[in-house]
């Protein structure tokens, strides 16, 4: 086996620069194996090494590392270093083009948050479901559809909505959208078009939330987060408030009441409208599940809700239920037809008008629940000195850890083929957040088979 | 019966105002049908009457009726003027915020152009494809998608593409979207970040097309059309032209070979683009198919087909092949993620890789032809003062009337249930094209056992 050495950044020729710098460094490696520059088997230098020699900060080097790994293009083994992987992966079609690949090879176990178990994904009852909604429908139903989407979903989705989320919800108000990001790009457009400057935004979430809000033209700020929950006394001249308020991501604690009417409030007095991202709302283990923010007042919450996390994202199908002129603003930016596909709509309305859904979203609770008692149990065995905490609802807890060892847990994960996540990149650089090692550890993405392998590598790596 | 009159506009309560005038008036009198204020059974003023009421031209009264008789608000029959509904259609939930509802309930014939014959997608082989697809998909395929679509969806479709239109296609070109709309709404986005102004488009074609490229902040310009198809003499400053090169929609005939040619030395010259709609390609039925112009230079022309055509427009799935820049921009556009739903995606993939969508294209090209062959024969003998052209491709033929009947016949037709469209409605206003008297025939919609029926209907209203 050839032994290749790229001693520094000079000889790797990577320039990253910029805004972006660990998207940039992670693909400029990448096409640097891609493209046979880095050949395979070549060991890179520590991520000390490199970032030293790219002035820029080890943490960045290192997460570029691990994203590669977790990608299939890079290998990190315990006194072996980090290198380009012996078999390159063949880079599927979709690679080059796509500027958040989906790992084209999985790392061994994966618990970053954000997927559920797609092995349970009900493929038998779904393509019942399919059979008998197309053997149903009307040939008019295979034509272009109207922008809301298809009427018999959106009664369905009323129905479950008002029913198991206490959503205020008449299928007028709902319109469905190619996934929750597909949702939000909708909105800023249209919030932009209303004359919005700002929307404020969580202290912890996802980073690719606020850009599509900004991609919009819109400005985000972050609300301060306590133990209630994101703070929304400093709402103020804010037009929008983007919220997880059934169970904040990451933090995992629900909003606290007083703060839910608060939010309401300062909606009413200033004609502020608050999105309400129920992401997970479904998944509640140990209590009543906490109800929509919407239905304390439907004329000024957008409710966004998918089925990405009770099915699967591959089904692209999210719906939103949104005050009345807000929705014939909605439809007018989404372009004037349908982007939903007509069978699967047909098929989630079968899927839950028969009650598969419910039958569905239960059996995956129970299996939930037992991983998180799992995690739980095992964690306070074997590394007492981390703490979890988020636990009462979703798929993912946060692990929180002693100060200064999220780093290092995320890099012993990947030499362990164990894909984790730090809580340092859910934390909006702008808000005024104290800084806290943990990881978020998304339960719900291994399969059955895998959870209690993915469980000893991640009790493993913690400091205990 | 009760015999309700509403005489006049002023009794109407509307007052239609602005650009969209007909819109407007639909709205409106949809809405009060709706909401009851016009009861059913009422009849109201003839379209002259109402349009001297309002001020406005007759023919955007009769199109108004035209579109709610089509809807099912109205009826109309010879002697009885036109009434509102009996039994109104109980309004279906997505109405109300649908700009372009389709029609809830449809006329008794429908030859207007735009969809294929709905009852004949291929249901059972589609159940079957799916459970093959879903079946044989890897968990991980449910995942959250990269934004260009399933990789092997685009594998095969660039096999597809390059075999059956002659398009220079890659997997890495391909970015699918969900419909031809969409599509151009992306390139829309794309042209105008890049600094785009103007988009060349036909004299002939579809305005939602042209108010979706202007939303993008482009302006539109309009080509001069002769005997030769569109002619791009006059393509000068623009940075994009729109064309349908294969078949023009809705005049039926091929972009001359010469113009062809000068259409992409135009793009090479001024580094401008070509946007191809290439929306029927695979119904061609005297000859050869013409192929795509894109395969005359894959960096200067932007393919986009569709499955709106050859399957259903409810499956939401169209493909654009961009040169690779391009492509990447457009990714970017797109938001990140994949908006089409994978299990449609893994199914058409095993439609196309398996013969069965080339099966189903040839059996309803075979026959749509005999509709066509049946058509040209039934007009030629029973209207001869219709000339027929456009006839070599498509799901549609241009039926030349004698000057000043277009409207007289659209109207008689949905005296018969008939829903037409004139040539009028696809003419672009800013076009210094001759007047001209014709139907833009769609024969793909009827299914058929109505398809004898529709013919008749409609040769009983064609001056003969």
């Amino acid at each position: 086996m050839a032994d290749h050495w790229a001693t520094s950044g000079v000889d790797l020729h990577l320039e990253p620069t910029g805004p972006g710098l660990r998207r940039g460094l992670t693909d400029a490696l990448r096409e640097a194996v891609r493209s046979g520059r880095l050949a395979p088997c070549t060991r890179l230098p520590s991520s000390r090494a490199l970032a030293a020699d790219l002035g820029i900060a080890r943490n960045t080097v290192a997460d570029a590392y691990a994203d590669l790994v977790a990608e299939g293009w890079l290998t990190a083994r315990q006194g072996s270093g980090t290198r380009v992987a012996e078999r390159t992966v063949v880079p599927s079609a979709g690679t080059a083009s796509d500027p958040h690949p989906r790992t084209p090879t999985r790392p061994a176990y994966d618990l970053r948050p954000g997927s559920p178990d797609l092995a349970s994904f009900p493929r038998a009852q779904w393509l019942k479901a399919a059979r008998r909604a197309l053997t149903a429908a009307p040939s008019d139903a295979l034509d272009y559809g109207g922008p809301s989407g298809r009427p018999e979903l959106r009664a369905a989705l009323a129905g479950y909505l008002s029913r198991a989320r206490g959503v205020r919800a008449d299928p007028e108000r709902i319109v469905m959208c190619g996934g929750f990001a597909h949702g939000l790009k909708l909105l800023g457009t249209v919030l932009r078009a209303r004359g919005a400057r700002t929307v404020a935004v969580e202290s912890y979430g996802l980073d690719v939330h606020r850009r599509i809000l900004e991609a919009s033209g819109l400005r985000t700020t972050p609300l301060p987060f306590d133990r209630l929950g994101t703070d929304p006394g400093e709402l103020q001249d804010a037009d929008a408030v983007l919220l997880t308020p059934a169970h904040q991501f990451p933090m995992g604690v629900p909003l606290h009441r007083d703060r839910r009417a608060s939010v309401v409030d300062w909606a009413r007095r200033t004609g502020g409208l608050v999105l309400e991202d129920d992401y997970d709302g479904e998944f509640r283990y140990d209590r009543q599940p906490v109800g929509a923010l919407q239905g304390l007042d439907p004329d000024r919450v957008v409710y966004l809700g998918t089925a990405s996390k009770s099915l699967a994202p591959g089904l692209r199908l999210a719906w939103m239920v949104l005050p009345t002129d807000l929705a014939k603003e909605v439809v007018t930016a989404k372009g004037g037809v349908d982007t939903c596909g007509v069978l699967d709509q047909l098929t989630l309305t079968e899927f839950l008008t028969s009650g598969a859904y419910d039958r569905h979203v239960r059996a995956t609770r129970l299996r939930y629940r037992r991983r998180r008692d799992a995690l739980v149990a095992a964690v306070a065995a074997r590394a007492p000195e981390a703490r979890i905490t988020g636990i009462a609802a979703g798929l993912h807890v946060l692990l929180r850890l002693p100060p200064g060892t999220e780093q290092s847990v995320v890099e012993a994960g990947h030499w362990r083929g164990l894909a984790l996540h730090g809580l340092t990149r859910y934390s909006n650089p702008a808000a005024r957040t104290e800084p806290a090692d943990a990881l978020v550890v998304g339960y719900g993405t291994p399969p059955d088979h895998a959870w209690s392998g993915a469980l000893d590598a991640l009790c493993a790596v913690l400091p205990g």
